[in-house]
This record gives C-alpha cells, sequence and structure tokens, in this order.
C-alpha cells in the first residue's frame, strides 16, 4: 500500500481519478427546516456532502438555509427536471403545442417554440434551475456548484418538502 | 348512562349523537417543524383547527411542537391507517401468519393472533395510534383529543413530512 495512507477505497478511487465531483458519494449533510412567521408555509430540505466536517462549515449551513427558503418563497416541485412527472410535463407540452399552433407559424419554428416554453416550464419548477430569489442573476444550480467550490466537495439538494397551509 | 361519569357537556354531546366535531371542516392551523440539534433528522407537521384564532393559542402551539417531536422520535409512517400502502399492510400480514401458522394453532386462533400481530403493527407506525413518547399512558389520538376539548375545535394531524439523513 506505499507510503501513503489510504483510509478506504473511495480514498483510493478519489486519488486515481475514478470520481469526478459529481459523482462522489454524498452521504452527510444536513436537513434544514424553515417556517414562515406566520407557520403558513414549511420547508424541509436535506443537503448532502462528502463529509460531517464540511456539513458544519458556516457555508454550508447557510447554503442550506439559502435553499431552504428558496423553496419557500419559489415553490419548486421537483429538485431536478426528471423528477418531474412525465405525465405533468406531457400535459404542458400538450398546452404549450395548443397555444402555438393557433398562431399558424411554420412546424420548424413551430417545435422550436414549444421547446422554448417547455425550458421555461422547467425553470419555473425545478429547483435547480430556477433563479436565486435573493439574486437572480443566478440560478440555484450556480449557488450550489460555488459552495461546492469552495468547500471542495460534491453537493447534492437529495429532497425537499414543502407545506403550504390547506395546499397540497 | 347513570354509572358512567361524564366530565363534560361534549361528553354528552358524542354520546347523545349530536356531537359532530369531527367534520366540522379545518382549514386553519399551524406548519411546524422540527430539526435535531444535530441536523440529522428533520420534520414537518401541518395540523389543521377551525379557527386562526385557535391555531394562535399557545396550547395549540405547544400541541403542533409535541407532534413534531413525536414523529421525530417514533417516525411514524402514516397519520391514519387507511393511509399505510395496502401492500404494506399486505406483507405484514402475510409474514405473520407465516410466523403463527408454524405454531400449529388452531384456525381460528391463528386468525386472531395474526390480527393482534397486524394490530400490533398499526400502533407502531400509524401516528394516530401511537404511543406518545412523553406519556405513553396516553396515545397522539388521546393527546390530539385532549386539546380539541380544551378549545372546542376540530383538530386534524393533516399530514408530516420526515427526513432522516441518507435514509428514505
Amino acid at each position: 500500500m506505499s507510503a501513503i495512507q489510504i483510509k478506504n477505497t473511495q480514498d483510493v478511487r478519489r486519488r486515481t481519478g475514478t470520481f469526478t465531483r459529481a459523482n462522489r458519494p454524498t452521504s452527510e449533510g444536513l436537513i434544514t427546516s424553515y417556517t414562515h412567521h406566520n407557520g403558513k408555509i414549511g420547508v424541509l430540505v436535506e443537503v448532502n456532502c462528502e463529509t460531517d466536517f464540511v456539513a458544519r462549515t458556516d457555508e454550508f449551513k447557510t447554503l442550506a438555509r439559502y435553499l431552504a427558503e428558496q423553496i419557500a418563497g419559489a415553490a419548486p416541485i421537483a429538485v431536478e427536471r426528471d423528477q418531474v412527472p412525465a405525465d405533468v410535463v406531457e400535459r404542458k407540452r400538450h398546452a404549450f403545442a395548443e397555444q402555438v399552433r393557433s398562431l399558424g407559424k411554420p412546424e420548424h419554428l413551430t417545435a422550436k417554440i414549444i421547446d422554448g416554453k417547455v425550458d421555461a416550464y422547467f425553470r419555473g419548477v425545478v429547483l435547480m434551475d430556477q433563479e436565486w430569489v435573493r439574486d437572480p442573476e443566478l440560478t440555484i444550480r450556480d449557488l450550489v456548484q460555488d459552495v461546492a467550490v469552495k468547500t471542495g466537495e460534491a453537493i447534492r439538494v437529495r429532497r425537499f418538502a414543502r407545506f403550504h397551509m390547506g395546499i397540497a
């Protein structure tokens, strides 16, 4: 095992470059909650990183708090695009298609406009693609990526729950 | 009825059938969160009542906090029995049946023992049927009912989410 002390296979893989940051195992992290002062909106979010050391830094805690606040304010329905239920996307695409076709544009333009509308829909409801409420110049993906670079660890928003009083 | 001690008029109404509190609309309430100090377990719970006035009482706020704490500690999987997925119950019943049949008891006893085990399973995983962690003499249903009587309003635990770091 040579001069370098290798603690486990994950270390080996990290050293030998089998892991890129984005797919390194993220099993530590924080579960953070947020409730509006009036008690009518509540959020729970799990944010993962690679080590408990990073999970306990102010940088990571602040990120988790920003994410909870974002979810409360911007009401995403999924973390990533592939988690938006396929039938929901299909229904949206269908509705956009009806709208666009009624404009009577050439078919190749129509398809592009529909794709653009679906993309905009995703940017509205997918957490990682949303504009950050505190700085719309950045997406949430930019924000997370920024903290990943600063801490040197892969960071993943694993899941969230958002309750709005009386609304499903 | 004479021998039974009646604690209050609500008791009377319940007995005489004029009591419909459980069916009255509960559209107000509170969303309360709870996270373990280590940030590894988080809970969100929505508790409904009939008026915002009651939602803002200390009694109701305390109930919501107790419920969040209960969910964190006792890890229920559903609010009521009928919300436990049917296939989960079926699998449990099947496993209990195998256990009990291997004992070679008469069939009518076997059925009763299986029912008892399914009932015990529900009391373990259904929030309203769980023993209260702060006072195992009471179930959560007793606790909620007690606050409903004190506040004079129907109270309903509408939903909860519980995240345990790294566990689904």
